[in-house]
């Protein structure tokens, strides 16, 4: 490489462009960003060719994408950087002497207008039709994890796909708002709700995101998961996701989502003509800092 | 940082989920733009909200891009990005003992379809009405840098934008092809041609590359420059940019693709009833390697 001529000079002269009134938060950031990717472009010696091509590959994500779909973050999500700045955001919300429940990533198929649902309604609005919805009275109790105490009055939305892996808004065959809900816990800080099982589905991959799922020789999988967003003032909101222990592509998520604090179990249950399965999940908030 | 979860080890682990069947190169590649990426984002604790910034800002760059505009590119360029991948293929293209032609980037202007014009043509096809335009008889010798020999037989692509700081693809006003054209070098590797001196303009700033450059305090300027590809079976394919030694901007180019060894000079001319300064410009192409 010893006739690059742009070295780190050149390097340093880029960030020094940056002018006197940028913020002081963002000056830092583009520091760091750029020597990144400078030093990535060096010492992997990327032609113009490949950088062609991955401008072309982000051009396309951006072309993709529109209000139900989001190319650009499912691009990020295979490259396991959603699921940092998930932990990251988490770990500056919360207090480090907290033992609160791990987060995962929001995802893709968060509706921030999901209507309120009492407890121990159903979402399970347009059952599947191909015998493998199994029906699950999934409950717990909200807790603060300081504490111990019970919080009531959390809000809790809950999403999940359909057997045949897409979720309400993918499907013209499913009822709006099927499988999402958003309940509010009780004085005893309980929630409660009808669900089914949650199946494997695969990401998109009919685009940038899955092209470079080819390129890396990798399949578009998820593990089956429920997904959990909880929040309520005092407490650092809570972004989860939780996922059957039994199910496939826990070792290998598409996304790189999974957690082992964030396998749970479906249990047989008896005496309830609601449910065949019985999921208890508690949920422990971390007060808010400062 | 100390109770961010998401170290190297989860690094390591979306690293090696790429499968046994990805390309060597694509597999190197990869996992350092894996392992840059998370060590910018944990570095400088990148937020959810502002990844989400960085998300939508590059969709709307792909939104915007479509077969007159690559603003793509552009956010690339502003970083610094595509004069580093130009210089690093000229380095793999050019054997180290060569002292060629210095690059400089090929841009989003340039068209591959442009017509072959003849030596000592003009391609002032729609004079500048502004009274700015000064007509320039551009000329000099295409040289094997290895031999010192002229060169004859070489394609010159040259294009220039108008003085209003536009080049005729973006600009109704201009007829298709004005300051564009395909020289061929002659038996003495002379090519001529009749254009204008170069002034400043700013690169397209009503997206998101422009939203980067405010965000940088930085303004979107470019020194006055004329751009050659200059290419012959044999040699290493020369992309470069002139730039005028009297222009503003040279120092703070907003796509750093200035070089000391690229810029010329423009001197008067006597006798020539078709230019009022003249620009003698020799290039000197590299062998290509093996």
């Amino acid at each position: 490489m010893s006739n690059i001529k742009l070295g780190d000079d050149f390097t340093n002269a880029v960030i020094a462009a940056t002018g006197p009134k940028a913020d002081p938060r963002v000056r830092t950031v583009f520091a760091s960003l750029i020597r990144h990717l400078h030093d990535f472009t060096r010492e992997n010696q990327i032609t113009v060719d490949e950088w062609t091509k991955a401008v072309s590959l982000m051009n396309r994500a951006g072309q993709m994408s529109n209000e139900k779909r989001n190319e650009g973050q499912l691009v990020c999500d295979v490259l396991g950087l959603e699921s940092l700045v998930d932990d990251i955001t988490n770990s500056l919300l919360v207090g480090e002497s907290y033992e609160a429940t791990a987060t995962a990533i929001l995802g893709p198929f968060y509706r921030d207008d999901t209507p309120a649902i009492p407890n121990d309604a159903s979402i399970v609005l347009t059952p599947p039709k191909d015998g493998k919805g199994e029906n699950v009275y999934m409950h717990g109790i909200v807790t603060d994890a300081a504490t111990g105490k019970p919080i009531p009055g959390a809000k809790i939305d809950i999403w999940q796909c359909s057997t045949n892996g897409m979720y309400e808004q993918q499907d013209p065959d499913q009822a709006e708002w099927n499988l999402r809900g958003k309940l509010t816990t009780d004085e005893n800080g309980y929630y409660g709700v009808y669900c089914i099982r949650p199946v494997p589905y695969p990401i998109p991959y009919d685009g940038p995101a899955g092209d470079l799922l080819q390129l890396l020789d990798r399949h578009p999988w998820r593990p089956g998961h429920i997904h959990l967003l909880i929040g309520i003032n005092g407490y650092a909101p809570l972004t989860t996701q939780i996922f059957d222990r039994t199910s496939k592509y826990l070792i290998d998520d598409s996304v790189f989502a999974v957690k082992d604090e964030l396998l749970v179990d479906f249990k047989p249950i008896q005496d309830n003509p609601k449910a065949e399965l019985e999921l208890v999940y508690d949920v422990k908030l971390a007060p808010s800092k400062a």
